[in-house]
């Protein structure tokens, strides 16, 4: 049962919660989809970061082509829901994951990445055993030290494998994605960095058009890149995921000059239930929050997050702060938007002090 | 769809998974039943770790007098499971959780933990409307620095606030748990922690006996110091929950002399689903380990965790050792369980490598 009752009020949201404040994710979405519809890139929002059916189809109705998922089985939950062009930006090994990603590309457009002869296989297998269609993209590692192909001989050994496989696989592109990127603070260090990967890119483009083959997408970019995927003349799409939630990490990025910064949408909503003179004491712990990328920031001005441990956050307050009482609620920004949300089976969407929306996180926990 | 079938092979579980070795869990949990049993003290288990109806009900099979939670909602899975005897061993703050809890105390004996005269009003209100009797502990800070009053006129005073809601509520005993002391690694310097806490907690039991207050339990004691409050003349009740399961933290406590260490029960298993020169990816990451307590630790000699990421685990060898295949399949021992628990949504309980028994994670997300 949500924590939440439509058209209720903010402060009557059992705790702890997620709560979404449409406004700034309105906003959010509305500057990035006009951004990359103004640079010619085609958006697909990465649905990890919500795990939400309702917000997938709220993209899509804003122009987003489809979504990006990091698993088969989450992108079961968005195909079964009727989203028609989902990319799995990621690897799989495995018979069953194969088999599960073919049977999805007999309802949808459905691609997904490798690096590995093997894994090239494995789809053809089941997309032949299935009678699907499955598109490929080739992962290409631009520095990010996770999973890729390094150089043009790999990635054209993988066309040439994926070819072999006509009709059952079709390369649809390159996913080059550079997460580490996303994480850079300063614009001009995050450029030059994007600058350096960019070559390489283009090098391993020309090495598989020249060998025939056709490279019709090339998609990477995230929240803290996507501007510069979109302005390369490379990338004829990105992936921005946290972009309509936001949280303290990104938050950390510095923004381009030219770019408003993206506004804080998602929030913790917690209730206080001790208090003592030194500190006091939340309903939300590591099993409501992510702490990965560092704790939580408390939106209270003078408060500060000193401990997590399961249930339990203590925070304390700056002198001559007033005190917070026992059934006081405070909002809190994640650190990590992503896998904060996966610890909710709800998101609570809300418009001033009023829930105008009420969300089931419908990948929850879809691992495989 | 569970990732594993009952009498299948550990090799044919679908990955990320969760595994739990019966023969550690159960030689652990054995070893604390009968230390805890030798000792004179109850044990009641605290189910926050596992979240497991099927591991809450062998525990009370192997001699646990019922189950700690941390949540109403969370006790409210055990419950209409069918264990009578459960302890929110947390404070609570609303009507809504009241109620829950004043509803449960109707079919099981429901005790919940108390630090100020608000909740002992909310809690007389609920237990008045729904005619019920709750069972309240008075919870003691003895240095832990998070819930529970510090003092013995505090505890007075919120004793003779239960005494005059007399029959909807009841003075079951004090609760006097110390997290903290739980990982100090030295034995001795647990102990020496521990004897003085010990000398706050008797004075404050003095002062209640002497005002005329019963005070029938003492409950207290997590997997890192269960043996010290079994020892101690004073707790009558210990509340170990890692026990069963373990995990790298834990492991990282030096054993007492006397003692046993517990065996790592719990594991990850994961596939390698892509490998290069430097570094190997298996297909477990953020939403599928909790990172609170570090990063998990690889089980194959020569083998490190460098990092994760929301889906991915970037691992290392050490020179000279053995590479990876992809789709090789790997475990990990997960840096803090509980957290890593409330990840997945079953725990595969094998034994050698057959898959013996399939839990669902009952009272995952159960965060009100």
């Amino acid at each position: 049962m949500p924590p939440a009752e439509l058209g209720g009020s903010v402060s009557s949201v059992d705790t702890p919660a997620l709560l979404v404040d449409l406004n700034a994710f309105e906003a959010n979405m509305a500057q990035v989809h006009r951004h990359a519809k103004d640079s010619g890139v085609a958006v697909r929002s990465h649905a990890k970061a919500h795990k939400s059916v309702d917000i997938a189809l709220m993209q899509i109705a804003a122009g987003a082509i489809g979504v990006c998922c990091q698993k088969a089985s989450e992108a079961q939950v968005f195909v079964q829901a009727g989203v028609k062009n989902v990319l799995i930006s990621n690897e799989i090994y495995g018979t069953s994951k194969a088999d599960r990603v073919a049977r999805l590309a007999k309802h949808a457009q459905v691609a997904i990445c490798v690096d590995a002869l093997v894994q090239v296989d494995q789809l053809a297998n089941a997309a032949s055993k299935h009678k699907a269609c499955i598109e490929i993209y080739i992962e290409i590692d631009l520095g990010h030290g996770r999973c890729g192909v390094t150089d043009g001989q790999s990635a054209l050994q993988l066309a040439r494998a994926i070819a072999s496989h006509s009709p059952q696989l079709k390369l649809a592109g390159l996913h080059a994605y550079r997460g580490s990127a996303q994480h850079v603070r300063d614009p001009s260090e995050r450029k030059n960095a994007f600058d350096q990967a960019l070559e390489k890119l283009k090098v391993i483009i020309s090495l598989l058009k020249s060998n025939g083959h056709t490279i019709i997408t090339v998609t990477g970019g995230g929240t803290g890149t996507y501007e510069l995927e979109a302005g390369s003349g490379v990338y004829t799409e990105v992936q921005p995921g946290s972009y309509v939630l936001m949280d303290a990490d990104y938050a950390l990025n510095k923004p381009d000059a030219n770019m408003p910064a993206l506004q804080h949408a998602l929030f913790g909503l917690c209730t206080v239930m001790s208090v003592c003179q030194t500190h006091a004491v939340l309903d939300g712990g590591l099993k409501a929050f992510a702490v990965d990328s560092g704790l939580p920031k408390m939106v209270l001005p003078g408060w500060t997050v000193k401990s997590m441990s399961d249930e339990h956050m203590v925070i304390t307050a700056a002198p001559g702060v007033e005190p917070l009482q026992i059934g006081d609620k405070v909002r809190l920004i994640p650190g990590h938007c992503d896998p904060t949300v996966n610890l909710h089976d709800w998101l609570i969407a809300t418009r001033g002090q009023v829930v105008e929306q009420i969300w089931p996180v419908s990948a929850r926990g879809a691992l495989f």
